[in-house]
């Protein structure tokens, strides 16, 4: 089944340990976009503007990807520069130029309406909520949001997501829509707030999936998937939406909606994650091939099998 | 195999947002052989003050550990007292007083002579290693430090590193003894200290355990244990501890060691400290069963079991 996702492509400069690299392409969209394309066909509904050219479209199409939801706006594209220190745990951003992403407002073309699986990128949760409901085929939906959203559009936010059936959000942002310094209790009231199952990224510790009771299977126990604890970490930006990239895109490969559907989909998540961040951008998802995909999702599994 | 666990016996004052205990039975050495009397004999060398009554002794006996090595000594016993704020994450110390611990210095009894599995709980380095030279039959030690030692003895700790086969830490202290932000390149350098295995505690996300090349087996792969998401946490105060007891204790229990049975032992190790939290001081150690025990081992293995 193909997955739509909305989101942002931008070009970024980053600054990490292991070097410097200027106007490399990213974004949420780009990085789910990638990732995704692994599993199933992708459409992408995003906006550049005039320095986005023909090689840069390339990169997506070179993956499958349908760039006809790819909106070609005045102006420059999105630029964001951020840096890395050692630990490489948290992005320090250095400049944010929102150029034609600032009046973005989502147009769906209509070869991609009859699109069933759905994620919603980080943008304001009104333009969520509106691509959402133009789609009436969909039977899935994933979201992502983020602290500013949280702070600054928290009703907007709450209403996005009785929409979404699937949020992917880390610690900190759990924590801060639920109010609470309880990972657990923090999972139970974003739950409680719309969404069937709540994927929340743990960063170096792996990822854990919380179901609201009776949701995609019997009971309400939640399942965890590991990290692989690697030293060559180049770049961690866009490792969440790597991971939400693995996480949908499997599902949407995928015939069922089932608890043992999503355990797996939570480590092909883990998976592609531990991939994008061995390069600088998207570098390492031109390269990669679903063998090695399939080689490290069995690395993933034995490091935590006990026989 | 009976285990041998040196370390503290202490009284404990301790408020969590579940409420507050005063002068309860805690300390290193007690969480330790609580935990690991579920699996095998205990031994205990430790330190107490004329103020550790009979029944304070009963804990221990009722649970089997011989207490021949817990020494009397003039004065009074080791206090703590701390507090923990709505996350739980971290102790603050309110007060220590040492009292007969400050001249701890560790007697084995004649009949403890024969152990072959050791606990080096968390005392000076260099009682550390007297306790472990004076032992000819140990197979297997493990060890326990903080970050005072790692501080204000680095030379004492790494020599007794080299005495140590499996070393217990967080992931604070594996940075700090490697001084490198990266845990995967932290742990690797703490290896080439000495111990054959590391295993590094991540609190509510679990623990892994790092190999060196070739030791208990084949390779040099991580191993992940993920912790149990609790809400009911009620105080966390010695969760490590009760760690390391279900990890060495059930190791103790097998008559082999590979990587199998250490990889179980990590479930163990996580199994015990999602147990000691539940109640305040070592009272869930008091009420536990070992058929409790085996079925949380279960729920721990489902939450990251792929079918």
């Amino acid at each position: 089944m193909s997955i739509l996702v909305v989101g942002s492509v931008a070009f970024d400069n980053i600054t990490s340990p292991s070097g410097t690299v200027k106007d490399v392409l990213g974004g949420s969209g780009t990085y789910f976009a990638m990732a995704a394309s692994f599993f199933t066909d992708v459409r992408v509904i995003a906006v550049v503007g005039e320095d986005f050219t023909a090689e840069h479209e390339a990169a997506f199409t070179r993956r499958g990807i349908n760039t006809r939801g790819i909106e070609r706006a005045k102006g420059k594209t999105f630029r964001w520069g951020g840096h890395y220190a050692e630990n490489l745990n948290e992005a320090k951003t250095d400049f944010t130029e929102l150029n034609v992403f600032e009046k973005f407002q989502p147009r769906i073309p209509e070869e991609y309406m009859d699109s069933e699986f759905l994620f919603l990128g980080n943008i304001h949760p009104n333009l969520q909520a509106a691509v959402r409901l133009e789609l009436e085929k969909v039977r899935l939906t994933g979201g992502d949001t983020m602290n500013f959203w949280i702070n600054s559009a928290r009703k907007e936010l709450h209403d996005t997501l009785r929409l979404v059936n699937v949020l992917l959000i880390n610690d900190t942002e759990a924590k801060s829509i639920a109010g609470d310094s309880s990972l657990p209790r923090a999972a139970r009231k974003v739950l409680a707030l719309g969404p069937q199952a709540l994927v929340i990224k743990h960063g170096e510790y792996g990822a854990t999936i919380f179901f609201r009771e009776g949701a995609f299977g019997i009971g309400s126990h939640p399942f965890r998937a590991p990290a692989l604890p690697i030293e060559a970490v180049k770049d961690p930006t866009g490792a969440g939406d790597s991971f939400a990239g693995g996480f949908m895109g499997y599902i949407a490969s995928q015939g069922q909606l089932n608890r043992e559907v999503l355990k797996r989909a939570l480590f092909y998540g883990g998976v592609m994650g531990s991939f994008a961040v061995e390069c600088f951008g998207t570098e390492r998802m031109q390269t990669l091939t679903r063998s090695e995909i399939d080689a490290r999702f069995q690395v993933f599994r034995e490091l935590t099998h006990l026989e």
